[in-house]
């Protein structure tokens, strides 16, 4: 990315080893995120061209010394954020915020070729019939369903409970089927765009809210009893979509938060009377990347249908401005 | 409370029922409350005379007709906040935020009785010897003890963690002692007050850090291993306070946060990296209070101790003053 709005295919060297913990993948498919689109749209400014994109699948062509767990020739899907899997906070469950953590980003997956930091501590084997529909479900665990799986787990989605879905992007589609998974008894999509409730149907939402602001807030309440959801999805980013969730919650509730937030204010007094839990971040994928793969695998969840477009990567600049313009969710690019 | 430092001590007409779930008690004791200072110190205004005070332990001397649990004649201990035990809210345990929920601030317990709201989902009948420790246990349950207790089940102190608490108040040093008897493997308190100090250490703490701000939350880091404290109370309810407890807080650890916000607004960018859970509000006391109750009548937790001052009712004004002036911790009155 040269600037806003000016997404080029170059050529470069391919990448090689640095660490003795590296792989080097071939890539078999990448895509575009929702938060490629900051940079994109001039948001989040740049100093100078970046190389974009953190999501993949691939097979690993060349592993480091050090690497344990992986061969060349391995198919391998791995987390957005590469960690080391080994310091407390990892162990912990917090892979995303390793001490060691590289973010994908700043090696850029929108590529034929890869270099992964601490492949094993990011990567997970994949093995069994790779079909079409399985590949598209796998690179969206790299990130949107793993985004999605964390913020229904950081806003205790389960039995028994209501979950809002703030954001109907393809983490919020994702956060819907996770909280089908978990066992949610209801989930309510706040979307106003008819194919994405239409999906958001498909992934396990029972009720639809158009409304937003206020307007959505109180409608959630309505649909509650006057309490509001007991676990909230916050899939967006914005003050709008944060006070959304945080109103929309009742106290003693979850607020799951993993939109990037981009200047958002929380406050304090406001947070403090609402008395709910508020937990989110750059999700740690690599937690559940396994359990994800094998759910994948067996056909339980199909997370790949949120991509409705698919273009090869030389065409890059469009898949950009389609999501920009919002004629598509999510954009696959291969090769 | 007339206005900023003009605490007087007045006859007004004695409470009687209104409701018919209200009890009317006569106060054995009663106390100042560090948020009783935000209005004392104008930094909270008021417009008009209030009365003040939301602690206290009695005997029933009054029941309306809808009171089934308690007697005229039972002695009781009861939340800062009546809830009506009932709601959805309440049974989830967040009876701090009933959908009934009255401040026992607008009734104002400093005085010699009070009209206690939603008497059976509010106050828990004590039985046992009443000794002069145990009643300034019992008063101390009231808000300070039960709020700490919250801030450490909401940092998730237990064991095998590591627990910061933020604030040297009463609240901070219950902290200490619920995360003691949650079973914490290790306790930091930040202090520079030696008589506080010494009172964190009998609560448990194991570790004092006199530092604050940005030094404070390095020597919280240096001591746990640059990962930073599993759990952290937060006691105190500035913009200092909340960042130093964020800060000093590993990723995927818990922020428990019971000081009242004031003019505290947090970064949505530094809470999504963070990646730490935030939970606080006003303590629903009145879940563990039964517990409570039981380890103060059976000698297992004394907490009534933070009180250092003790005076009749008609000094109420010295008390304020002490407190203001950090003379004392915490000011009990008495009749």
């Amino acid at each position: 990315m040269h600037g806003p709005g000016d997404v080029r295919v170059e050529e470069v060297p391919l990448p090689s080893l640095v660490e003795p913990t590296d792989a080097i993948i071939r890539l078999d498919a990448t895509c575009i995120c929702g938060s490629d689109l900051w940079p994109y749209r001039g948001i989040q400014p740049i100093k100078r061209p970046i190389r974009m994109g953190h999501e993949y699948i691939g097979t690993v062509e060349q592993v480091g010394a050090e690497v344990r767990d992986l061969a060349v020739g391995d198919f391998v899907v791995g987390s957005f954020m590469a960690s080391d899997g080994t310091c407390e906070i990892c162990r912990a469950g917090y892979q995303s915020r390793c001490i060691h953590v590289v973010g994908m980003g700043s090696v850029g997956t929108q590529a034929e070729y890869a270099r992964v930091p601490w492949a094993d501590g990011t990567l997970v084997k994949v093995t069994g019939d790779l079909t079409p529909g399985r590949r598209r479900s796998l690179l969206a665990a790299s990130d949107v369903l793993g985004t999605g799986w964390f913020a229904a787990v950081a806003a205790e989605a389960g039995p028994g409970k209501t979950v809002a879905v703030v954001g109907d992007g393809a983490v919020g589609l994702c956060g819907i089927l996770a909280a089908r998974q978990l066992g949610a008894e209801r989930i309510i999509a706040m979307s106003r765009h008819a194919d994405r409730q239409q999906l958001a149907r498909r992934f396990g939402a029972t009720d639809i809210v158009e409304e937003r602001g206020d307007a959505g807030v109180e409608r959630i309440k309505e649909l509650t009893g006057g309490y509001g959801a007991h676990s909230t999805i916050e899939a967006v980013g914005t003050q709008e979509s944060m006070q959304q969730a945080l109103r929309a919650t009742r106290a003693g509730g979850h607020v799951g938060f993993v939109g990037v937030s981009h200047d958002v204010t929380i406050d304090g007094r406001e947070l403090f009377y609402s008395g709910v839990h508020l937990h989110g971040g750059p999700a740690p994928v690599r937690r559940w990347l396994p359990d994800l793969v094998e759910a994948i695998m067996s056909d339980a969840i199909a997370p790949g249908v949120v991509f409705d477009l698919t273009l090869p990567l030389d065409e890059a600049a469009e898949g950009y401005r389609a999501m920009d313009e919002r004629r598509a969710t999510k954009v696959l690019l291969e090769f």
